[in-house]
């Protein structure tokens, strides 16, 4: 009965070898390490998401509303409030996290022959969307202070012709953010140095990616403002970080009409479930609740930041809710180090640094607590 | 201060002048268009979504468990009961809806360069995912009474060297179930008729897609029976349908170690929220509960279609929640004749034939009186 051998499976070339994504989920006292936002929702926030689930639930028989208009819509007045542009609700555009946002973008403008392009050290997610997506991906470098270097940005738009330019602002893992000049400078050259698609010109789609946008420091602009008078503009924002829903999966972007009807061509259909579109609303109604955390946030960030200079640390200027910092000789043996002493951050970036995430006050007392003995126990407490 | 004008934008080329995916959401007393299952969820479910959501809320600012394996032992569990065939839970892989697991797999195995076959009429939304993914889409067609043809399953296999094989079982929009036999014969070709890659012969992917699996006729037996001694196979599933979670988008699948594996590499992290996954976990601990409304469901099938026959209609067995019948000379009259009465069904599948999803009782009454009501109007009573 045993069956003749099966050979192996076609997987895909360029998945070879590969270990999937993965910062490790470790259940440690203090968790740094993913950019979550510590404060659970409150009991007013939870029993409202409990009311709306129950609600549909009623109804989950039938497919949710494909299109969201009611969280599109509720997302929209919140980007109102938040940044003070109103963006019409039908161009906002939800999915599953922004990752799924990023990977519909790359389905309608990149793919085969497509080359999306971003800025080193940024987002180590983004060359998984363009090999999820069959896009090419080519990476230039950021430059001093990890800021874009803007000869660097047209060297590398000219040489590429990308579909896609993909900017994360505040950056992962700097923390870093776009300056508006930059930033509108960057939107002229994609609209001039976009590929050549049927014999046509075409600009290149700018993604700048907000996920941490709303911790940006007084004074530094959101992409949002530059949407009026740029077709070719997305600004993506989620609600797993300032709005302190990552368990809730839902990432969205505000943009051009054109966008948004090409992503309703390559989105599978009832993307959104209704448990989402749900949960979303409801907690969307305390949005004042959930931004008030976000100063407090910012605060913490701020302290962090100064504490580490103080130590005769690096610290990249940040706008996230996450500091980059070092320089370390050995960069593992003091991530290896803290996590010993129950605090879990990540080692990313460029060779040497560091991220912490901005948690309560008492997880950065534990943090500081931590460095300081590992500083202490490695030659004679120099970092 | 106008900006200069912005060129078109890159969308792909194999998207251009598409709509997107649409069965109508329409506003109708009896909805039979898109196979729900008619019986929203007890009292007793929903408290228990409530309760586990609410649970889950306390955590929402944290990441979902991204490996979901709790969700997957209650899978396994529930496929152990309903096909009596057990799967080692790491062998069943979730995400966001059948569609999310059919596109997770061509972009493991599919891809450019690469092929998935399917056997026409079939689901409609098999050749988006592989638009979707960049893989290439080449439909065989189906014989007889839409059973699969062996030659013809042979031929194309012989020809394309596909790395996927789709098989919907029971089919949609037939209704028809693969035989036993066909299925090992089919497993057999795909062994051996699989594509090279890097100079290595390899098996092609079968996926059978039993997202109706649970409405099949008694003695017809479930593909997870083949899942040992065939490394190739994909079983999918998902509890939209028998399960009556539509709204929930929650799709499933089982199949061997390499597979998942790969799914590992593809997925998005984080893919299934913390919502999803409590929504899904308290939706199976009411299992028999649900699983108990499908024998009422597959009655109601079983006279459906004996009533159509009775009107001198033909039927293709069903093995689902729907019924396709036919045929008319003018499909879409009798579809907008129903319409006006309130019925909504679907203009799916090959011309001439309807499909009409399997309601609640006073739902099929409405379509019978509604049909009879249509073909009373018409060249007298005749369909």
């Amino acid at each position: 009965m045993s069956s003749p051998a099966t050979p192996p499976l076609p997987l895909r070339e360029d998945l070879e070898g590969l270990e999937p994504y993965g910062a490790p989920q470790l259940d440690v006292p203090v968790r740094l390490n993913v950019n979550e936002n510590p404060y659970p929702p409150s009991d007013a926030v939870v029993a409202d998401i409990a009311r709306a689930v129950e609600e549909a639930a009623r109804g989950l028989n039938r497919y949710p509303d494909r299109d969201a208009p009611e969280l599109r819509a509720a997302l929209a007045d919140y980007l109102a409030v938040e940044s003070g542009v109103r963006v019409d609700p039908s161009l906002v555009w939800a999915a599953n996290g922004s990752n799924e946002v990023m990977v519909q973008l790359l389905q309608a403008f990149g793919g085969p022959g497509r080359t999306v392009v971003g800025f080193a050290p940024t987002y180590s997610m983004y060359h998984e969307y363009a090999r999820d997506t069959n896009t090419r991906w080519v990476q230039g470098q950021r430059g001093d202070r990890f800021a874009l270097d803007l000869d660097e940005v047209e060297r590398v738009l000219r040489a590429e012709r990308p579909s896609v330019v993909l900017l994360a602002s505040p950056n992962n893992p700097t923390g870093t953010s776009l300056e508006a000049p930059d930033l509108r400078r960057v939107l002229d050259l994609a609209r001039d140095l976009g590929p050549q698609v049927a014999g046509t010109r075409r600009a290149a789609v700018v993604v700048v990616d907000e996920a941490y946008g709303e911790f940006r420091r007084e004074g530094v602009p959101s992409a949002l403002e530059l949407l009026a008078g740029n077709p070719h503009l997305v600004v993506s924002r989620t609600m797993s970080k300032a709005f302190g829903m990552a368990g809730l999966r839902l990432g969205y972007l505000a943009t051009a009409r054109e966008i948004v009807d090409a992503l309703m061509l390559v989105r599978l259909p009832y993307h959104l479930s209704a448990t989402t579109q749900a949960t979303a609303l409801a907690a969307l109604r305390h949005r004042e609740e959930l931004m008030a955390q976000i100063a407090g946030l910012r605060g913490e960030r701020d302290r962090l930041a100064a504490w580490l200079r103080g130590r005769g640390l690096e610290v990249a200027d940040s706008d996230a809710n996450f500091v980059l910092f070092g320089t370390f000789a050995d960069r593992r043996a003091v991530f290896h180090a803290l996590l010993d002493r129950g605090v879990l951050i990540r080692v990313v970036g460029p060779e040497g640094w560091l991220r912490v995430s901005v948690g309560t006050p008492e997880e950065m007392e534990a943090f500081r607590v931590a460095l300081d003995d590992v500083a202490a126990r490695q030659s004679g407490g120099a970092l």
